[in-house]
This record gives structure tokens, sequence and C-alpha cells, in this order.
């Protein structure tokens, strides 16, 4: 894993990938399937996201402030799904989905060897936690690994189906020619 | 357009597409391109975007308390990059770039025509607009082309880059009976 500037946390999220976030509690890692979540500013990088109470990962990101949100490709796709079925409170899911935990450099939570990235998150603002369960964090470290193959990652689009990423299309020429015309 | 049902509106957002968004102002209406934006709760449907100080909309959405987020499909990739790099303060984007204007049904911004399916929301939460530019929105209606042949949407990674729908994989079995084991 190289670490990267957290200026670039849009690129793994502004996409909308499915992804997994890492949490730990007394010294326990868990891992949750986390569909609902954005970007909020791009620097410094600010992310939002919907973790409840019925969710194992809520106490431990409540009481520790921390997690690592992990981007998984296609070829996690079972996984991803399966860890979104089952319970922390009864399974080590690290062991049972057979996931490297990795150290972090700025936070407790560990990250995910087998993820495309894996992005150090602190809690920022809670205000909207009681009534939307809706968490602001900061990302305060990215890791990648730029060597990877497979870099597809996949979409909930409910009940357990993903669009998977297909082609690019490449408009930052037009971009900047907008932005000079408007500047 | 044909009417379904609120609680379908994480089938358009959670996979993460850019939008486009429309308000209007004084009686014109007009469209912004939108990337920060996630599910917040299934039903009733609430949606979290940040809009601000910056885009044109925002005045119109914090006085309207209304807008209308569209789906674009990958056909329109030009004309979203060209409605993010412009602005209603100066400009008639329906106009400009030939989209279609439709009633709403709930909801007093219109509809663009040309795009997938068309989301009416009512904003129901600013507590996070000072700080950080958050809305919180309910979806109060849905319209969407069902004949609609081009149904792959756009993902924006950042400057321009946009990663296009690719193939689709379903794990609906594995949810289900990961559901009927958790009960």
């Amino acid at each position: 894993m190289q670490s990267i500037p957290v200026d670039k946390a849009n690129r793994f999220l502004e996409p909308g990938p499915i992804v997994l976030v890492t949490t730990i509690d007394g010294g326990k890692p868990n891992i949750m399937t986390m569909g609902f979540h954005m970007m909020v500013q791009h620097d410094p990088p600010l992310v939002g996201c919907v973790i409840g109470p019925w969710d194992y990962s809520y106490g431990a990101l409540r009481s520790s402030g921390e997690c690592v949100i992990a981007i998984p490709t296609v070829d996690l796709a079972r996984t991803v799904v399966d860890i979104g079925n089952c319970s922390g409170a009864t399974l080590d899911k690290f062991r049972t989905f057979e996931l490297t935990p990795l150290p972090a450099r700025k936070v407790t939570p560990p990250l995910i060897g087998e993820c495309l990235a894996n992005l150090e998150c602190r809690v920022a603002d809670t205000r909207l936690v009681e009534t939307h369960n809706l968490f602001i964090l900061e990302v305060v470290a990215i890791s990648t690994d730029p060597e990877r193959r497979e870099r597809r990652t996949l979409h909930h689009r409910g009940d357990g189906s993903f669009v998977i990423d297909g082609k690019t299309v490449d408009l930052r020429d037009r971009m900047v020619k907008w932005r000079h015309l408007q500047d």
C-alpha cells in the first residue's frame, strides 16, 4: 500500500462504489458493508455516511470516533454481500472472510489488505446522528496499491444487485475549456 | 414518463451516478450538475446532497425548498459536463442545451425529458447547510421511462473523468439466504 494525498478522496468515493468500513471496539476489529455515503467537501476531505444502531459498527464508531473506508473491487463481490448479511456481534469477520488486517497510519481500525484503497477517517460532526444516523467524517490518510490490476468497483442498485465499472470517458479537456471561459 | 413508488429512490441514487438538479427561481428554471449526494434513508426516502453558495441553484433551493434530481445517461455525457461549467446566472440552460422541461407532479421545478428518471424533492432538513452546504431532501415523487433503451449512467471520478456502467451482477439470492439465517 502506498500513501497518496488526502485531497484525492473524491477519486474513490464520488463514483459511488459500495464500500467496506472497519472499526475497532475493545481491541476487536469489525467490518461492515456500506452503500449510503458521499463526498461533502474536497479539501480538507469530508465524507457523509449513514451508519445506524442496527449496525454493530455503530457503537464502535460513536465511542472511538474512527473508522477506515475500504474500497473493494469486483473480485470481492460475494464477500461484500456476505459481510453485509451477518453481524460482528457473533463473528470475527476478518477471519471468517479471510481478509488481511493491516495497520493504519493515523487511526486504530485496520486497513483491509485485499481492497483497492483504504481511507482512514475520524468523525468530524455528529449533529445529524440522532435524527438521521448521518456521520460527517474527515479523511486523514489514504493508502492505495498502484500495482493492482483489478480496479473495477461495484455500485449497489439495491437488493443485492450491482453494476460493475465499465468503460471510462475522459472529458477533462472540456472541463478546462469551460473553466477558462468562466474566469 | 411513468410514476413509480418513491421507495425505489435508492435504485437510482445508491449506485452513485452523476446527476442533474433543476430548481426554479422567480419562474426561471435552472439546471446544475451534482456529484456529491447519497441516500440517507430508504422509506420515506431521504437524500443528502451538497449544493453551495458558489452554485447559482443554491439561492433557489433555499428560498423555494424544492428541486428535481434527474438521472442522465451516457448519451448526455458532454451536456452534463458543460452544464457544470457554466452558470444559470447568465444562461437559460434548458434552451442552451436543448433539454425539454416537463411539468412535475408535486413540485414546481421541471423534470428533464431526456433523463432516465426524475426524482421530485422537497428540503427536509437544513441543519448542516450553514457549515457544510449539506441539504437533506425528501423524495416525494419519481418518474421514469420504462421503454428507454439507454440506461447506462455515468460516475464522476473527478476532473471530468467518468466511468460508465458496465455489466451487472445479481447476488439477490445471497441476500435472501443470509437474511433468513439472521432472522
